[in-house]
């Protein structure tokens, strides 16, 4: 069984190499013209910058944490976790800098054959380097670990069960080869975390900055080479929607892959699972992730090797993400019915395998559904083919109060329809195989995750692209091909978020189960032993954790939103500033000053992400230190719940807001055109919408996940250390 | 014992005999100058059309329910229904035929008198009508109950736990007094949604139908007399913010009051508590209440009959807080002492009174800590004497974007504060008497509610005569008194938001105890009992339930603001045609039409009503008798806990971008004073705010305790009677 471990290395090599070649095809490209270049750079240097000094500080706040859990937990939880930071950090890096080469090759391209088929290729090859990079890194380190720590796998029960790690500090504590996963986990997380919020912060800044004098005062155009502050935009998509969405998707597949795998060792933990047993439960969804890989590798091939594209964009993208997941659909099918088929029936049953060796694959089919239809239903509430986002491009005749309150309330009414195919997957999942299943419903949400993050690269790129035509004056028909890609981008990212709101919450109450388990007595294998796993919400301490975990959700997306406020309004002084005091910027006659636009935003973001970053991080730890572990239990329910309806919220009405105004610019609504009031209206509900659905939503993701596993890790010592049961309350 | 009802009989007819007395002392008071009468006449006719024609719906929709519960539940059920929708809807109907009077009295008297205390009397007064009457009918109501159905009060506990009540559907189903007493606080609940609801789409479509138009596009002052919409808008006044206030504060009065009795009841029921310590629980908050009740008749006497009322007219109402508050405080007190000194120790301890006979008082002492704080906090986020607010006015510099951003990040950020305060009042009243305190808690907060009722009526009756002032031209000196006396109902109207949302929450959380109760086993009582009471969100059914229930608040919130946004635009369209159609209204010299604006608010928030209120009663029985009574659980937590950050969100920010426009426009922010363009952003943020927080807010902390009340009416037969159960799943 173990040799099947070789798929996943199989996979890492091919993923990493055909990477590794994509991206050296990519640089080997003309850049253009020497306009082109001079931009290209401008961005490069400028992203490059920002996610130097970012690493820094994470580099430190990444090191703390690594000797804390080191001293505290276990060396080997230490090592893990830097382990999973490195490849968090890694594949944001990769991404950014492809990125930033791929931008300016994929507007020449546009320019140079001006063929949309082309440009696509160049644009996904460039996105496909990030995808394979996150799917791989992130299996790449599990099996480093796994092979490090697992060691002998054969007797991966008994790392589990038996060989015991030692902190520093508190000797009595036993942990195991769950607490290092967990660690892994929890390096992705923290980086991830950092990336999205420091990029979310950025990106917005730059943007809102840009249009609110730009478009608003100013009245030029997107991207537009005057505004001082388009080139820092253009950087901010670099950092935010790729580094960010790269760190951010590898910590989503690693969480859900080893939610699964924890879930096991902790049953094993508990004898409810026999070591035997526990060797499947571990290796498959590491095997399954490995087969995804490889079947994402074959469709981004197909794509990149496929003689002529189609001018049907999406119809495209769609085929190798179809691909892709049929690999998956289908490998997992037959990892599932080969690896459980002799396993014994009677233990299958006792941990909730209701439907014998095919219950992790359709509870995979449910996660993998699941995905689909909230990626659905996100787009009917935002795209402008349908009523919802219409509605508000209708409101903005009435001016912006009721673009406003329209999004709002769309934003709001959008909640329950996605969580009731979210409620439908878990009881489902849960049926056909118990707890295991909801982890691997999450799975099958991202086991074709280098496809989905290809596609949802090639969007910034393309965006990019646009805006480094645009500045380099190169003409409507490449703009042309450019918008094109771009929208089709837009309408992926809707999908990209259904899997990503989904799959996070899924792990999270995966990785919450386990929570229960490390702190609970004995299970009582009498009755169901599932029964033993509870959360009592009528227990007071557990009832006031849910409720102030029910508002940190609120509390961090309010400093999110208030950091990219901040941080927009210095962008705006410093563009009025520009536009004042250096002459002949309006008329072209002057150059301005791009270089402290940039500067604004990067300090901007590094100042504003700390302090909600270390909140998220440390609530749950210091009130485990304080409350207990039944408080801690309280917040992750409460702030997953929370979280999951802000998240939808936010970016559903940010969504819509976004497309109104595509709407009202596309001539959607009768006599209100580009220019009218009623366009302006819907300028200020997009500015609104930016950072709710690119900073804040994104961010609740990481967050539910981050804090589930940091409680994981710390649960084992302030379970039996806290004040609450020191003072015997 | 039982002859304390004597008390609670007292106070009841001191109340409403006081009421009748003030109510027709205002009567008698002149109106003032022929145009004054006219439009409070056309104010007064067009709030008696709207209220009329909603009770006929309300009418209708409960004497359904009505039935529906005599017939499945008990034919005593239905009555008290009944009694309790009566009480509800009369006290509404009573504050909004007194604000229709006292409105132009106000106006008068500052016309008259020149002298702010004694216009302050006037309005106080008028107030006070509404405020005895709210605390004087729900007590008369449960009065009525208990007599009715508890008959012999000596043997109270056999009703509760021995004479079984029968529906005709369902005969082998047994209930007692609970339900009896649920039905009566589900009475309330249904028309305090009504009327909330209703009463909150009709105000802010017109309020914001008028400001679009008037405000943004002619630019013509608050309340002019050539808008339109200014009738509609000061009519909403009074069916908003006054009728529905009044149903409102009456529901929640009756709650708190009950949730504890149930309580009790169904701890007898469970042979928890004997039915001697039952006698005592059942009869503790009743009179309780009742004593507070008096303490507000002296607090109102005091201010009424003091001889000159001062011009700080913030402290004057304080004062008369404070007396009915420091009544209740000693009188509670008092009452727990005696009360609860001749009962067994150990009995008490059972039920968690760690602090003997005084435990219920702490609880009382915690709930009334934590209203006045919450409210404090309100203030902090919400007035522009603090930075949150202050920052929204400054951001408005740059525009109506950052207005609504930095609004929304305050409104989120602004959760937490009062969540922990609410979390250590659970903690803090759990332990030291049990569930019981929780209800205790709920009971503090309001047992002075004719108090705060009176003041946070008195506001919107100053608000119509500033309105009736400058429609009747009636010059600057009365419009500053009027103006005063406004501003000072801002104030306290964020304090009364406190004690809303915080006793909702308290109420609720205890209702879901006895909802606990209703379907749960029996109790092990060899361990602790509480301990039994187990809603365990791990459990997937339940924990769909939440999701699903997280959801709903949002769904809810979505379909208000969606509402009066449509309702708003039609008054918008029809004063923008009046403006274009009617010759010479901007000059003066031809009157626009009225009456067509009030018949669109009142067939706007009819018609958009009956949606959102009927799916928040249906929602947890429909589910009920599907998923069964573990699925509704987790909605009734999931939904509170969201609504709680909701309504806390929703009232915070619209609260902050209120005020941000006033800190503007009395020049806060310099050089940006009224007419700038700071000023039109604020006035955006304050459109966008206005259905956040007068409808959606308040609605919220309905909809929580209506959820839970009419699930604990249903859960007897859905916990026996459910698809799920009969499918065996």
């Amino acid at each position: 069984m173990e040799l099947l471990l070789l798929i996943v290395a199989l996979a890492v090599i091919l993923a990493v190499s055909y990477a590794a070649f994509n991206f050296l095809s990519v640089k080997r490209m003309e850049e253009g013209t020497d306009r082109m270049k001079e931009i290209a750079e401008a961005i490069r240097i400028g992203a490059n910058a920002f996610i130097r000094y970012e690493y820094k500080i994470v580099g430190i706040i990444g090191a703390v944490i690594a000797v804390i859990l080191g001293v505290l937990i276990s060396w080997q939880t230490g090592v893990a976790f830097v382990i999973g930071a490195v490849m968090s950090a890694t594949a944001g890096w990769v991404g950014m800098k492809i990125a930033t080469y791929a931008n300016v090759r994929v507007a020449n391209s546009a320019r140079e054959t001006g063929d949309l088929g082309k440009t696509l290729k160049v644009a996904f090859k460039g996105g496909s380097v990030m995808g394979l990079c996150v799917a791989g890194f992130a299996l790449f380190g599990v099996l480093i670990v796994v092979l490090l720590f697992g060691m002998a796998l054969g007797q991966i029960s008994d790392v589990a069960n038996g060989t015991v790690q030692h902190g520093l500090i508190f000797p009595a504590l036993e942990t195991g080869f769950t607490m290092t996963l967990s660690g892994y986990a929890l390096g992705c997380s923290v980086i991830a975390l950092f990336n999205r919020v420091g990029g979310g912060i950025y990106t917005k800044a730059a943007d809102m900055g840009a249009d609110l004098v730009g478009k608003t005062e100013a009245h030029i155009p997107e991207d537009d080479p005057r505004n001082p502050a388009t080139i820092a935009d253009n950087v901010g998509d670099n950092v935010g929607d790729v580094a960010g969405l790269g760190s951010d998707l590898l910590e989503s597949f690693v969480g859900a892959m080893l939610s699964g795998v924890i879930l096991g060792c902790e049953m094993c933990v508990k004898q409810i699972v026999s070591g035997e047993l526990l060797n499947i439960l571990l290796l498959f969804p590491l095997i399954f992730a490995g087969v995804g890989l490889i079947g994402c590798v074959i469709g981004i091939a197909y794509l990149l090797l496929k003689k002529k594209l189609s001018d049907q964009v999406h119809r495209e993208l769609n085929i190798a993400t179809w691909i892709s997941a049929g690999v998956a659909i289908v490998g997992s099918f037959l990892l599932s019915f080969f690896m459980f088929q002799n396993a014994d029936a009677e233990a299958l049953k006792v941990i909730g395998f209701k439907l014998g060796n095919f219950s992790p694959w359709v509870a995979a089919i449910f996660g993998i559904a699941t995905g689909i239809i909230i990626g659905m239903i996100s787009e009917y509430y935002t795209s402008y083919d349908f009523k919802p986002t219409k509605n508000i491009a209708g409101a903005s005749k009435e001016g912006s109060a009721l673009t406003i309150t329209q999004g709002l309330a769309t934003g709001m009414i959008s909640c329950m329809a996605p969580v009731i195919v979210l409620a439908v997957a878990i009881f489902g999942s849960f049926a056909v195989a118990g707890m295991y299943g909801i982890s691997c419903a999450a799975l099958g949400m991202l086991s074709f995750v280098a496809a989905t993050v290809s596609v949802d690269t090639y969007g910034p790129i393309s965006d990019n692209a646009g805006g480094i035509a645009e500045m380099s004056e190169l003409g409507k028909e490449v703009r042309a091909i450019t918008d094109k890609l771009d929208s089709v981008g837009n309408t992926t990212a809707a999908i990209g978020k259904g899997f990503a709101i989904g799959s996070a919450a899924l792990a999270a109450l995966s990785m919450m189960t386990s929570y229960l388990f490390a702190f609970m007595g004995d299970i009582n294998m009498v009755q169901n032993w599932m029964d033993s796993l509870v959360l009592n919400v009528m227990q007071p301490l557990t009832l006031c954790g849910a409720l102030v975990g029910a508002a940190l959700p609120y509390m961090f997306s309010g400093m999110l939103i208030e950091a990219v406020a901040k941080a927009a309004r210095k962008m705006v002084e410093e563009v009025r500033r520009q536009f004042n005091e250096i002459k002949g910027i309006l008329t072209g006659e002057a150059k301005p000053d791009y270089k402290t636009c940039i500067e604004i935003s990067s300090q901007g973001s590094l100042k504003e992400m700390r302090v909600p970053c270390i909140i998220a991080i440390a609530i749950p730890v210091v009130s485990g230190f304080i409350f207990g572990a039944q408080f801690v239990g309280g917040i992750l329910i409460g702030a997953t719940v929370s979280a999951i309806m802000l998240a939808i919220f936010c970016g559903n009405s940010g969504g819509a807001w976004d497309n109104a105004k595509k709407y009202i610019e596309s001539g959607g609504v009768e006599g209100h055109g580009k220019g009218s009031s009623a366009h302006d209206a819907s300028v200020v509900g997009d500015t609104v919408g930016d950072p709710l659905k690119d900073t804040v939503g994104p961010s609740l993701d990481i967050l539910i996940k981050i804090m589930s596993t940091i409680s994981l890790v710390a649960v084992v010592i302030f379970s039996e250390y806290n004040l609450f049961s020191l003072l015997g309350l």
